[in-house]
């Protein structure tokens, strides 16, 4: 009847390619190439300014105060795999901390994206392993009660299937369906293109207003100048 | 009846040289200097930390998810201006990018706050403009629904006339009507003047209680010393 | 009745030695050492990213705007100290800037933990001096109304006592009461001894779940394994 | 690749007796029935005491400050449904007055939950209409950027997806997957069999503690008592 | 050089004929009558449900955790005013209580408007003196600090001009800038008109999509229907 | 080190005549005669208008999402005894509903107080079961981590100890010390007293200017009256 108690072990990764593809382009640039949708809310922010990552998506659905899911997560990491931490309720505890980054490191993860919050910063800034999260926390956690691990969850107001496509950088986290992978890395790579022109005529002193051809349609929508 | 779909093209800045003064000050002089008066929120915050900026405002009023009036605010900059936009609701949406800020940088903007979100973070800090917003976010917007350049704006808070000298940095984002700019430029200089002094004292061990004479009035007030 | 309007003079400083003893360990270890209380909220954030502090806490309740107290705590400062400073009520305006930060240095303080906003963030951030605190604000504050040094306060979320030792830095502030600091740092080091040999093994690759031999509760706890 | 633009005509809905079955119980009873998910943040309020609505999904993506699609969304509903409206951004705008809720009354719906604002309250309290969402706002909104009707969408931090029953009331709202409603409503109903006779027993002094054989387990937690 | 510590005796109070016709009509209304524009933030919320209230404003400045200008202020009072009262930062104290609301009654007000906290929200409500403010809060204030009466205020996000109309309700606070008030009056009232028909037509199951004309604008922007 | 994990079974209740004194006012008035400390934050509302209450605090430290010491607590309860239920982090889970509120009731308990979130706030409120709480949740808790009964908890922001007296009504929380009820209780009989002459005056139209002598101190502060 639901998702809690469940470890899901195989799971359709997004292909490889269509990962790497995806990792040269930043959040913006794909959440605009995804047709704007997928995008964490704005409360998800890295623990480093520099910090960014981009991976498969093994997801956790964690209960309050409690990390044992994540332990569980652990497990099931493959390399260029990213954790994405979910919670049964808002808990800004400090579920993971530099021992937990030690492990998912050895297993060949990405980063960490979390609902939650983290604690070690210092540490982790250190050995260079990104996270994004909605507080940090020294709380420590308990190992009490189950959650979930690669279900669908809700992290930060977005769906994350277990193999989807996350990439996260200092604009913020987005996920990409597996299945939608290398379109959306192709919509990305046009998009980028296509800024590059844009971006040399505005600096040369062109104005939006006439590169887009705005100025009929804000006449048209009553836009009046007065002196 | 309303400031709605209206752009003022002739507005009346600040005095250049008012300007070049206040510039040289910190946000939390310049508010003392005004009296305590003219600050934004505390939720303002720089995209990277040594973000400053001064200038004379060109005001926008946005609508929510709709960046439409930043193009529109972008052919009424002059050189030495800094852009200032309200939305007519709290949104966090990205209103702002690199393509913007180079458009802006290029017709002489010396930066921009905005009671909303920006994205591209990391783009306009290595192009050094400085920002000032209520959030970072990757979520794109529309250009469909007009709002307004050039009239009065209330902006976290603060109320923003067009030509109004606006100061922000690491403590924050302050508002100078523009008649006042000089004699609050005056004003923030002989408070700094002042402060050297202060300084000093408070620095070889003088205590602020004997420098500002405050043993007897907080006696009056009843303050009692127990052991 | 109340303990407004009281600046106690003689307050019982935890000892030294384990005030230094606590100095070397984070905030995260010293509060898994406590036990998990004595923390307080995570919007105490550090002014800089690297701000890090611990000393004995001077206490000082403050009036909402109101910063008097604040001088009549630096009479109050030894050499060792860490000033804490609570709130009657939410308020986050620029209680403290470079001057009173002049005034507590030169009193031998190691920093500012407080319930309110700060201003002057350049300059104490050049002055090395750390601080924390729950906004950054340039809004100025009165000398009108006492409240009280040296009294019992609760600052974000945390009984805080006269003498009790306060440690600060970017995983946020947790207050160890005078008479257990010793203990306290006792438990921080074999914490982090024993740390060291679970990170070496979780960096090999050995898992958590084998580690702390959680595999079995985690059955018992009904976790289901699929495929 | 997305989402957006699209509007589901033929939605499987719950099936007709679950949702009878399901409306005679409370949101926390559901939510236990359920296993402790499907549940919307607390921010969700009915907007007036008395409010409750139970009914099968239309879901509605809204864009900020834009209410089209609820006007799309009126043409899909069949009497016994209830409107859930999500947002591509938090945005409080009243999206929603009474004039929209004449005609989804009109239409058989059964109430609206929305993470979005709201206004004529006074009005749809005096129609009986409930309305639970994320705040009252009078702010008016434009119909000029397309959204979707009857896509997933995650309203409140739970997934919705078409058909599914929504049950909501002074304790929250919360969503059961159309292919477990029955499911869930024979586990409510086992569930509230079950409490009658603890709330029997408890209301005549025996003790949690000794009813769920609490005593053992809480020792061996480690629990002492002092006296 | 600023507003503070200034009270303006002779305001120009909006025309009595343009309140009373104001009086008859919601806040959403008016607030559409208005363009869209003066709406404060949702935090301002009625203390009991069927507050409601429509005056010309005293404005008052407060100072955080003081209340000294609401005393200043209820000299200013005339009947048919309402008090609106801002603060220099945000501060949820309590501001007001039964006392202050004797006084305002007697002199002939028709409510408060405070971006603070108020208190004997029980005697309130049983006098029947409408307050809407961010906060309910049994803080008592001080008379220490001065502000201003009848300067001009931002209040929750408004400007607020002494004289102007405000009216509020469940559904919010909006200003009507006393210049414009008999034209927002007349607008309101043909928007009313409007909105019978309307609410008739779809009260018979006319869909908005047909009578706001709205199919081919959907199609236009790209709206698909699926099965 | 700590008190987690502790039942202290002997407190020290103030004194039952005192409590009673209490009870018979509101909680403003007594936070005044209080000297203005020991408020609860501003968040903790009432379930239901018109729920107050007064009692001795028997006090619970919660672990987030887990609500088992509520059970060790009800054992605890005398009559005239009132819940007083900290969380080790902030939490809104639904610690507390109609069962808990049986046995609470049938241990003569006169409400509770609550830092977390609660459900079945219908039964509750038809039980006549005063709650105050941060919020209201359908999310059910777990029994599994121990955390304390008896010992002193900063709840809401305010320290309390068992056996003091807590007093809730629509105004807020507060906390009177066991040691001083009565000496408060008489403070805010006099205050209550000095009220109703007060009252009568500023009915009459006396203004709170002449009445409390403000215009000397008010004009020596700097207040100038301009036309």
């Amino acid at each position: 009847m639901n998702n809690l108690g469940i470890v899901k072990r195989n799971i359709q990764r997004a292909d490889k390619a269509a990962v790497e593809a995806l990792s040269r382009f930043g959040v913006a640039t794909i959440h605009e190439a995804m047709g704007r949708v997928g995008l964490m809310k704005t409360y998800m922010r890295p623990i480093y300014p520099t910090a960014q990552a981009c991976g498969t998506a093994v997801t956790v659905l964690l209960q309050p105060g409690d990390n044992w899911m994540l332990h569980v997560a652990a497990e099931q990491l493959q390399p260029g795999d990213i954790v994405v931490a979910a919670c049964t309720t808002d808990n800004e505890d400090g579920f993971f901390g530099d021992l937990l980054a030690t492990s998912f490191k050895a297993r060949g993860a990405m980063g960490l994206v979390i609902d939650g919050g983290v604690r070690d910063v210092k540490d982790l800034t250190e050995m260079g392993f990104p996270v994004f999260s909605r507080a940090i926390s020294s709380k420590g956690t308990v190992k009490a009660t189950i959650g979930s691990v690669n279900v669908p969850v809700v992290c930060a107001g977005a769906l994350v299937n277990p193999g989807d496509v996350v990439i996260a950088d200092v604009d913020g986290v987005v996920v990409v369906p597996a299945a939608v992978a290398q379109q959306v890395a192709d919509a990305a790579a046009a998009r980028e293109a296509n800024e590059a022109d844009k971006r040399a005529k505005l600096a040369s002193g062109v104005l939006g207003l006439d590169m887009y051809k705005m100025r009929e349609p804000l006449a048209a929508a009553g836009l009046k100048y007065i002196d």
